[in-house]
């Protein structure tokens, strides 16, 4: 009886909807971290936590716990300001590639923990990846000196961050928790605050193809997530971000390095660079520096060097060949007209049965899986032209990702389109 | 990819309030008892349950799919009708012991099986255990053949009946989630329908010292489990009875053998003869026998040959000294007056804290630990009087089993007391 609570009392005191103590969360946290509380105690207190909620201080204090579970780096011996970006995750989200270092090429550092695709959403290292040789995982002093020689690291983060975080990720994945405000919010704020980054720019992502489909709930989110790192003493600022139409023109992992490294020299998909640009501008600014236009450093070929640099100082080869899938089948145009809606979710559904995504964390992914659109919404198409390519190497994917986009797209005759901002709202302390 | 559902998306419904399909329900139980949902998912489920409801169909269902679990007994073959009784637990409830064998000696059979406490309840077969030579196990066929040849068994439920609610009982127990009014209701009732009794009287008490503390709450219980038995086929009725006070004068395994036997040889303190009456009265008639009057068998001692005749089919021997603790520590009332309060509660915990009762299912008990109250209320006591004996084989446990004791009565000077019903109300289909 040496333990200062039994977890029993902890689920109860949620369960009836009071508020847990300092003392209680973190307890709770370091007893799951160290087996103490069994995984059927912590899934019965998630759901608690799902249906009746926990107040700003609990949050914080949760945060604080996963926090405290592992280790806590640190890059204020750096001589250039950390700044980082989240994305809540979307699809043909590539953001982080050319951001990472068109960021570091007007002066910050960028040291990002970052993950793997599940489900329908890819993931930032399962894209990398994709480029031969590149590894994502970088000791911790690796990372501080590619952070001072190139000013950008994308990496895997390792066990020793927030364990605590990694065990109740996994447990919630399978138990039907991972839809509550408060553990999305302290799990990504503890991963990104013992990061030790001093900036952070959250892109909440809010559509079809988000994990959050309203915007009442991004919101919700959003908030939560700047009042954690504002507390933590992190600069945090949320833009929330239009996802019910996919990003760009690619959905697969390759194709995504593909497209970044156009941005990257100065061409690509104007909403990839727009997005791209607003959360550079919001990095730097979180950063304090406010005396350079990143669209310079694109069009310089700045940011592509650093690109370069970052690619190579994590052994990856930037001019290799990307892979390519071996098959590929084209979706045509039913009809003649204006294309109005691309459904980002049955998109990235798609790439995710043609191979690019996994359905849980151990499978594997391929690297030149995925679909490519050929018109967005607001084009013109004609019947009978590819809208929609699909790629992969095992050809019995294409009939289940072919039924998930039969009705994942509009063709009006004479429709006047307007496309809607990127950038739907930005949050603040 | 053989299983129809995944745990996730059972769990993800109730949590959203939705109501679960039978054949969802039919899977998770099944898939729960099989291993492939685990334990952290059933706990979540359990607390989504516990805090969105089922409705009553949901909870038939539930009920029926853990009946289906395992096996069913099958009592139709008696020349007897069956009969049993079920009580949600309270401090010196061993009615079951005297009623057992009187509405045997009545002519219907009483299948009880039957189980050990947990906490401040004690369980009926640990009671049975402090008689020399008593064994609590039976074979089905042992069973048949005593409820022919005596009309009354009570025994320990065989691991073959609803063993899924065996693992969801011990899971329950850990996670917060035992007071959820539809697992409780198809937790008792899949055993009892699965025990096969052609008749069920439950005694849900309400109280301090009872599992329902409000009266409500015990007759949305009550009213759960007779909707659940008479879907089944099961006559049922139920009693909600008064569980603030202790019943009789003793809580602990012996001792309340003891109290039974007075009670089976005509004596015994008047609120246990009453309510062994009352439930009585109620299986008989559930059994389709009304025209014994079980004060009768009481008072022509055929009740007390059934009982030894009950003890020794089962090992037991019935006229051995029962064992007895070896130290005692009196509690002396410290003023002079009619005591107005005992609390149920405080007694029961006393009587763990003694060696009566145990924290873990694995833990032993201690025969002739427990409590030995002198007045009931409305009895007058005078300053200095043994109030209670406290009974132990170990001294070290007195210390807090007063500690809980401190509070626990109110002796009032000029008091005029008048006892409350014990039977509190009656719920039928």
């Amino acid at each position: 009886m040496s333990e200062p609570f039994s977890a029993v009392e902890v689920i109860v005191r949620k369960r009836d909807g009071e508020k847990l103590s300092d003392a209680q969360i973190d307890w709770v946290v370091d007893a799951y971290t160290r087996g103490v509380v069994a995984d059927e105690q912590m899934s019965a207190l998630a759901m608690a936590i799902l249906l009746n909620g926990m107040d700003r201080s609990e949050i914080a204090r949760w945060t604080a716990a996963m926090i405290a579970s592992g280790e806590r780096m640190d890059f204020s011996g750096l001589s250039r300001p950390t700044t980082d970006k989240h994305s809540t995750g979307g699809v043909g989200d590539k953001i982080t590639l050319p951001l990472a270092p068109l960021v570091a090429a007007c002066g910050a550092a960028v040291p990002q923990l970052s993950g793997r695709g599940l489900g329908h959403s890819g993931g930032t290292l399962d894209k990398l990846e994709s480029i031969p040789g590149w590894r994502a995982s970088v000791s911790n002093q690796e990372m501080f000196a590619q952070l001072e020689s190139v000013g950008c690291v994308v990496c895997a983060a390792g066990d020793e961050l927030a364990p605590a975080d990694k065990k109740l990720y996994a447990l919630r994945d399978v138990t039907g928790t991972v839809e509550a405000i408060p553990l999305i919010a302290s799990s990504i704020m503890s991963k990104k605050i013992a990061e030790g980054t001093g900036a952070l720019v959250l892109d909440v992502k809010v559509g079809t193809g988000a994990f959050m489909k309203n915007a009442e709930h991004a919101r919700q989110l959003a908030e939560t997530m700047v009042a954690l790192g504002t507390d933590a003493g992190v600069h945090t600022v949320a833009l929330l971000t239009e996802m019910s139409t996919p990003l760009g023109l690619t959905a697969g992992n390759a194709m995504e390095v593909e497209e970044s490294v156009e941005v990257l020299a100065g061409g690509g998909p104007v909403d990839v660079v727009e997005l791209t640009l607003a959360l550079a501008r919001e990095m730097l600014a979180g950063a304090g520096i406010t005396d350079v236009d990143p669209a310079d450093r694109l069009a310089d070929g700045s940011a592509m060097d650093r690109w370069k640099q970052m690619i190579r100082a994590q052994d990856g080869d930037p001019d290799a060949p990307l892979p390519v899938a071996k098959e590929s089948q084209d979706v045509l145009a039913p009809s003649s007209g204006v294309l109005t809606r691309l459904d980002a979710l049955a998109v990235g559904t798609a790439a995710w049965r043609l191979g690019a995504g996994r359905s849980r964390k151990e499978d594997p992914v391929q690297a030149g899986a995925g679909v490519r659109w050929h018109a967005r919404p607001g084009d013109t198409v004609t019947a009978g032209q590819p809208l929609l390519t699909l790629l992969t190497d095992e050809p019995d994917r294409f009939e289940r990702a072919l039924a998930i986009l039969d009705g994942a797209y509009d063709i009006e005759p004479d429709a006047a389109y307007t496309a809607g901002p990127i950038v739907l709202d930005r949050v603040e302390a």
